[in-house]
């Protein structure tokens, strides 16, 4: 936890209570004692610091001062084929971590059916592994995610309604296409959708699908990745991109 | 399991009788049949393919054909600060998939002594995860695993013998450092070694010896990750810029 995350509504006049793992995380591993001034932010909001007013065996109150910088929107969108709900979790905090803006949870051929019934997706059971991630990454920014359970009206009717958000449009998949270099030109900090298909790949039609709303296929090598590796290596590879090309 | 690997020892006269996960992968997930042929490999050897001879309820017996070609050994090392175990066996797992040559799990002033003396480093007990990271990549090739439980003695007398084995020399560490690709020019295939903190990070000194080891530090940049999202995030980066300068 390299910032504590607040809830707008837990603040009033400056000042929150906290009786949880943040408190617990406040205590036990930065050893704070009143006075003390740690690092927090409002979620989706700036960041700022906190000073501890007062501090109990289970519970700390602070005083905000969230006049710090509101992190930006990552200009990295993901789609993703559901993959089984353990690795989600984990790909949902690693995904929060290196900065997405949007995650499109879809289905595919390959995809099991019974993932999207896991509780994880249930009443937003995945929140607090996103906010894990930020928490990681000193950032505040949520990222929105959205489940289709349908793979046809996604790329049909939803697709083309969030196309134009998009300047460079990619998907993964194994066979004869060009690297990730190769398929972006002067990436900067454009703003780009990556779609990463379920463990055995998509599909032909899907490809093809997704090909007519302009994504560009590329490979990722000769090495078969697990999704829960492809996201972050994908991600970081992106970041550099983008870096590189700035 | 994109590819079953088998001990040189386990084959006789090209014939290898498999009664564990593997022959439970070939049945249940491949679903495969007498006269099957199945992409398999020898561990540190060459790859090849396999012929089913016989399949029962729990065993597989093989005909092998391992004239296919023999995986190179990946052209990066990795030093580790000792993480927690339980974030060990993923790393493992990932770097083996995304390939490494050598990994050094060395102590740090912010590694918990206890780790250690985890069960995962007795007895070659890594192993295993290593091999799954092979059969998720499709190569045979183990990665060396050395544990080095004193900072000092591994950076002043095994570094120095190591050294000239690398041409590259990165150390990350946050901090006022040039990100990845200003430390690296033309990186190619050049035999590269990246040193990765604990959480928390390397303390000064550490860094200091690392300096006068010819280690080049860089930052990865204004998020935190946590090790084993630095791991796969920083082996894909490398892999990019050796691809993008080759």
């Amino acid at each position: 936890m390299n910032i504590i995350l607040f809830d707008k509504s837990e603040i009033q006049n400056n000042r929150v209570v906290l009786k949880d793992r943040r408190s617990k995380h406040i205590i036990k591993v930065l050893g704070s004692s009143q006075g003390d001034i740690v690092r927090t932010g409002i979620i989706n909001g700036p960041t700022g610091t906190s000073k501890i007013i007062s501090i109990s065996k289970d519970s700390v109150e602070l005083c905000t001062d969230h006049s710090g910088p509101l992190p930006e929107v990552p200009p990295t969108d993901l789609i993703l084929a559901l993959p089984r709900p353990i690795m989600l979790k984990r790909i949902f905090s690693q995904a929060a971590t290196l900065g997405v803006g949007r995650i499109f949870l879809i289905n595919a051929n390959r995809v099991e059916k019974s993932f999207f019934s896991a509780s994880l997706l249930q009443e937003n059971n995945f929140y607090q592994h996103l906010l894990h991630g930020l928490e990681q990454a000193v950032d505040t920014r949520v990222p929105e995610v959205t489940i289709h359970s349908r793979f046809k009206p996604f790329v049909e009717d939803t697709l083309p309604q969030l196309n134009a958000a998009w300047n460079v449009r990619l998907v993964a998949h194994p066979g004869p296409f060009p690297l990730l270099p190769d398929s972006t030109t002067k990436l900067q900090q454009k703003k780009t959708v990556i779609a990463i298909g379920p463990e055995g790949g998509w599909v032909d039609y899907e490809i093809d699908k997704f090909q007519e709303q302009g994504f560009v296929p590329f490979s990722m090598g000769r090495r078969i990745l697990r999704v829960d590796t492809a996201v972050p290596a994908l991600l970081s590879q992106i970041d550099l991109l983008r870096y590189i090309t700035s």
